[in-house]
């Protein structure tokens, strides 16, 4: 396999699943820190040459570059265990993989990003329109997790997929954001069996 | 394979990236329609039997239910020329697909929804306050893909595929938000491009 380089912010949790996804198929990563709270992600250095979207992470493979986690995870675990071979599994899986990045990510992550890493005294107006909003789908995301995650071990399939940790890398810090994880103890119970799954390694 | 329905809202560019795949592999789905401006996706019976999160389209396989269009359409075209062979190519097309969802949909559809469908002298204040947004963040989404568009004739892979599916479902009709599509000519160029494929439906 080519050279592998993976283009993040360490305190993303969109990096941290492809980390996380690395780990458990045992390929190396080069990683490269960008700064995304000091525009690094936005020089012409990063648009031209990294990700015209302006965005990490961005998985560099050789010398090509690929962006958005979850294609960067479906990258990294092609062929392992972690994706289902059935048809209908691996479909399912994909289903958790779109519904995080459109129903759970723009709102447990961005309530993170803003309260923990911005300050909610340094939201601008606009953005304060948006937390009550946000608040209440990323609750609605949690419920609908924790429904689904007290009929079955994991979101997929019956087992640990990359949906897992596509979901893991922003629930587990879901506090940082504001919401109440022992709320959803479906979901605890999940963190935890997915945090034993040997190869595991913390953001 | 099971007997097939999709549960959809004729109106929806979800909805339709799933007809046009099953088109083009040739699988005949059945149609079953719920009205999203009237609530027909947050009825107890449709949150129960159908999908919890209240939303369409979702692919019923047998006794399965698969959401978000994403997940369907590559569940359809498993096995097809529609989805690249090559490793990399295949992580590059759902790439497209998580970009769309993530930074396409919720403003080149919405807007298309709140101008054509609700009208703009019904929206709340607090839909009216996003639409600056929306509007610059869609803008920007089709410039992105018209500087892509002009060096390739397609999204992934150098071929017609489920990308392709997944990001012209909304972009042909852009114009209904209020996007002009004549300002991206790499894009209006693969639009055609896209209806030309042997198979092709319209929405």
């Amino acid at each position: 396999m080519a050279n592998l380089i993976l283009h993040e912010d360490p305190v993303s949790g969109n990096c941290y699943k492809i980390r996380l996804t690395a780990a458990h198929v045992g390929i190396p990563l080069e990683r490269r820190s960008y700064d995304i709270q000091k525009g690094e992600t936005r020089t012409a250095a990063f648009l031209d040459g990294v990700n015209p979207n302006g965005r990490i992470p961005v998985l560099q493979i050789g010398d090509d570059f690929l962006p958005e986690s979850g294609a960067a995870c479906l990258y990294l675990a092609d062929g392992s265990a972690l994706i289902p071979h059935d048809r209908f599994d691996r479909a399912d899986m994909l289903h958790w993989m779109f519904w995080e990045q459109y129903n759970h990510e723009p709102n447990v992550a961005t309530l993170r990003f803003w309260r923990a890493f911005i300050g909610e005294d340094r939201l601008t107006d606009f953005q304060r329109t948006l937390i009550p909003g946000k608040q209440a789908a990323g609750e609605a995301a949690l419920a609908l997790m924790d429904a689904h995650l007290a009929q079955t071990p994991f979101l997929a399939a019956g087992r640990f997929t990359v949906a897992d940790i596509a979901l893991y890398a922003y629930t587990h810090v879901a506090e940082d954001g504001g919401f109440v994880l022992n709320r959803y103890p479906a979901v605890t119970a999940w963190l935890a069996r997915v945090a034993e799954q040997p190869g595991h390694v913390p953001m």
